[in-house]
């Protein structure tokens, strides 16, 4: 892991992006901590820089908890190379939901399991990096969509003790298998009108879930509406399980 | 209104019950405030004295944020005269919750619609009395079930502005009209595995709301299981609408 460059926002946030192998990401911890800060992984949609502003906002939220974040680019997404396959899924999977007919499983599928199988690894490999940081320790939070992703790392990292996810993006129906083995607790935030996203799958997979705790918080307003109340409540929840 | 008994709680909190009419009563005041203070009106399944702990206990939760609560008892509860047809219902529809049978909808109606007739204007001449004490203001919420009650009141009565309601109870086919039409904020507690309620209704009667801002929020842990948390959440819907 290389630092690229530094700087410290207004708030005293210390942000500073980072390179893991050919990986990009963003690291923000707290003004001042009192020792090793818990740690919040933020999932996106892909595309660091247009999702820069946004990040920033969720990080600077964290921080004021004192919470550290991190996030990293998307694979197939920003300066990273694309992937031939993932953009004509990604192109069906538009076209069906402008369109309004319904969108196949097997777009999804071919749009996101590829995705989770590569994203998964690049996250345990930067948490590794990561919590090798003396200004970092436990536990760790997985905070946003990619919704599939947050689920197999719910699943397969045991550093991850509690997961905010973003029912914001299709899950393949393949992986609720997975879901029904996830046992940390969770809140999960869905936009009831969602206009790119398919309600009655994101209420079938928060009932698949096997965690004993956890919450689903619905709210008007569209994909990218999320109240700002929504993410209070969601930096809340992390306050009880990281703190 | 007379009042019929005055106590101090610990925390300073004023408790004092009254009778309306042949009608029961409890008010809650916080131990100090600037002004007059904005008034919850706090729904329940009936039975004040069996409800009083947790009663008692979001009223504590109000006054701690400034807000006056108070409650009256149901039709048919606890000292009131019982009605035989409702008993008649209520017993129908425990059998068929029991049994696991589907609920029929003409059940409901029988024990629902006649509730919401007899309570609804009852909670109407309690605000019109609790309204005219100098030590309460405005605005007014409704929290918690008979979520009927809390839906009919949210549409027919203007001094409403916020409803907190607990989505525990079935709600006639017939009142989705009126959940159409009613436009204020809404905060709806959902029990995901709520073992005497219908999911689907609830979800259902969610999706009708047509307030522009609504949160559906479902936690685990059966009717009476809400999390701490939620009531907390809760809590804070009703400081962003009525302080």
């Amino acid at each position: 892991m290389h630092f690229t460059s530094e700087q410290r926002l207004d708030d005293g946030v210390l942000e500073r992006e980072f390179s893991l192998g050919d990986v990009p990401g963003i690291l923000w911890t707290p003004a001042s901590a009192p020792g090793p800060a818990p740690l919040i992984l933020l999932g996106h949609p892909g595309g660091l820089r247009a999702m820069y502003p946004r990040l920033a906002g969720r990080a600077r939220h964290a921080a004021a908890n004192g919470f550290a974040a991190a996030t990293i680019e998307s694979p197939g997404s920003g300066d990273r190379p694309r992937s031939a396959d993932a953009e004509q899924a990604r192109a069906e999977l538009r076209r069906a939901v402008t369109a309004g007919e319904p969108v196949e499983g097997e777009i999804v599928d071919r749009l996101v399991l590829p995705l989770v199988e590569k994203a998964v690894p690049e996250w345990q490999t930067t948490l590794d990096a990561l919590l090798a940081l003396p200004e970092l320790g436990g536990p760790v939070g997985y905070s946003g969509g990619v919704i599939a992703v947050g689920v197999r790392l719910a699943l397969v990292e045991p550093r991850i003790v509690a997961a905010g996810l973003f029912a914001g993006s299709y899950v393949p129906r393949a992986m609720f298998d997975e879901a029904r083995q996830v046992t940390i607790p969770l809140h999960v935030l869905l936009q009831w009108d969602d206009e790119g996203n398919d309600r009655q799958l994101a209420l079938d997979l928060f009932d698949a879930f096997g965690s004993r705790e956890k919450t689903l918080q619905a709210n008007m307003g569209g994909h990218t509406g999320v109240p700002q109340f929504a993410g209070e409540d969601a930096a809340r929840f992390f306050a009880r399980h990281l703190a």
